[in-house]
């Protein structure tokens, strides 16, 4: 048959809305797990009751086949009360296929129960789909909308800043204190009025910020560092966008200063270099090794790391972190892979200071999808 | 030693932010996979420098151990570049444990590679934490705080449709068309100031509610059915919440009265059933044919499903959909079990009804945990 036919048979089991690689062969969102094939080159699913008329109308696949239909015929066939592992081994032996290609991450239970019912399957390291990790242009398209989106949220953070008045150590805005919560709620909400869904928004002012992953909560302190992360999901087209930005209500301190511009330069050098053919490594330890240059080492402190202690960046799109990595471990950038490019710095006691860019990999070298500007202090 | 070393060792490696397993086995939300262990008892996890602080402070465990540090023991032990695989292998050995169990949703890739090195994997079907079935006061509390917010928003919702005009067949409020968009925004928006995260809600007006997972798009038709089906999870608590109403702005079709009122009796008739020992299947069986013997059959027409062809309900809590499933399936309900009793009619042509409430098993028999009321027609 066609070339299709040579290639090894793919199968997946995952719900679409949280799996990208099934949403992105079957562009498909359904919130129960259902099994996809590509078999001879053809993307086939089998649909329960529930989704087969939506599936049938909005699936970008070559055949959406009735689970029950199937199932019915694996009853025929002897087995009694056919589940998942019945329905889609007798599937797949009615197709003549005796063995899978799966995602890393497919279900263990499920690949051992199909090899118990002797279909053979073989996991395949990420990415599965290696296209997914070259965007096209309508991908960065989706992807800089969200971001706009993005910007827009921060915008409203920052107006919000600039109204506030400092009382104290503290923060006040229109009869209240200003905190993690009440900026995270002017993120998200700004957002969801756009349809980009933010969760687990990052707004951690002072210490708190030097842990990269803790998400702030209390009193956002003047003149300290605040750290604001956002990347949500758009509901329209499920792309996510991603960036950082690093304020200070007030005045910051020299040290922070230093320790912003530091961050900033290097960050501009790591852009510098992102191009096609240039290796992820050496843009993180051309900015590590920067940021070393001006005294600023990674290191363990009374158990706790600080300095640059994180990648430089990540790939993005269906999903917040993707492939490929911008870190210590060895790849070579390829036109169309949308990367962040975000160093950071971390000193409990100074502050903590991330810059986050999105930037997508062009012939030519890269294009920085991030418009927002790069100010520390918001008078 | 104690009783916990009787029993197998489980370990678990994914994203807590998505695995509702190891969230609920470690009380720590982490974007990245990291290496869960429960060994004679004691609850180990394995974390990134990157996360280390955070999880010392935040992580419900016994034990925090650098993950770094046990990969540069692996390396010491001969291994050349440690991955997950090897890691885990190293530190399983190290505690003389040969064999684990997994969740079904385990890491195929990741468990072939283990076995590879000489650990037994073995999955256990869900749940895999029997416990995480049955709530906790303050589980159904965080739930109904989730509920709260939610029909907060959908009052929102109909309130807007309150004020809004019938023009021809379409929906006007303050000088715009009424759409699903429109309307999935009011919901949206309403729960994210509460830091509630909807997504893919569902506001489907007509023939489009017919599809019961079809998110809905374009005008709201006057006159006519629409499905308002909203599950947020709370980005406090990280429990979702489920509900559903069905509304017509104007005036409903004596037939989509009808098929109101019998969604409406059945699921009160199913209510009624919910209560510790009875089977979940009976309940389902009951309002099907309570339907049934008004005229309301279930049956393929012209290759759509038309009817009741979905459950009646599922267990919800950290997951929107979680076991038990109130359906054809076997399971007798028990004291704790949250889940929904959500019966639909959907015949394209009059129209789609589904009433979707949340229930809480208690000894006596249930708590409607839901208390929005049910009212078909807004003037």
């Amino acid at each position: 048959m066609s070339k299709g036919s040579q290639q090894p048979a793919l199968m997946m089991y995952a719900a679409s809305e949280h799996d990208s690689n099934l949403y992105y062969a079957v562009k498909f969102s359904v919130p129960d797990p259902f099994p996809y094939f590509r078999i001879a080159g053809k993307n086939i699913i089998l649909m329960s009751d529930l989704e087969l008329g939506r599936a049938q109308k909005q699936a970008k696949v070559d055949e959406v086949i009735s689970y029950s239909d199937v199932q019915s015929k694996a009853r025929a066939s002897g087995v009694e009360k056919p589940g998942v592992a019945d329905v889609t081994a007798y599937f797949l032996k009615s197709k003549r296929v005796r063995k899978v290609q799966v995602p890393d991450n497919f279900n263990l239970g499920l690949a051992d129960a199909l090899r118990k019912r002797g279909i053979g399957v073989e996991s395949k390291p990420d990415p599965f789909f290696e296209e997914r990790v070259y965007k096209s242009k309508e991908e960065v398209r989706m992807i800089t909308q969200s971001l706009r989106h993005t910007e827009a949220a921060i915008h409203k953070l920052e107006n919000l800043l600039r109204e506030s008045k400092i009382v104290g150590k503290k923060i006040r805005h229109r009869g209240q204190w200003v905190t993690s919560e009440l900026l995270k709620k002017v993120l998200n909400v700004s957002m969801m009025e756009n349809n980009c869904i933010g969760s687990h928004t990052i707004v951690a002012s002072g210490d708190q910020g030097c842990d990269p992953h803790n998400e702030g909560t209390g009193f956002v302190w003047a003149n300290q560092s605040l750290i604001v992360d956002v990347f949500p999901r758009s509901g329209d087209s499920f792309y996510y966008a991603d960036i950082t930005r690093t304020f200070v209500k007030g005045k910051a301190s020299s040290a922070l200063k230093a320790q912003y511009e530091a961050v900033k330069a290097g960050q501009e050098k790591g852009i510098k270099m992102v191009a096609p053919g240039v290796n992820g490594r050496e843009v993180h330890q051309a900015i590590m090794k920067d940021m070393e240059s001006k005294g600023y080492w990674t290191e363990k402190r009374n158990g706790t790391m600080v300095g640059f202690f994180h990648g430089t960046g990540h790939g993005l799109g269906l999903d917040v972190h993707e492939p490929p990595r911008v870190n210590n471990s060895d790849h070579v950038l390829k036109k169309g892979e949308v990367v962040t490019v975000e160093p950071g710095l971390y000193y409990p006691g100074v502050g903590a200071v991330r810059i986050e860019d999105l930037l997508v990999v062009t012939p030519g070298g890269h294009q920085n999808l991030t418009v927002y500007p790069k100010k520390l202090e918001i008078g």
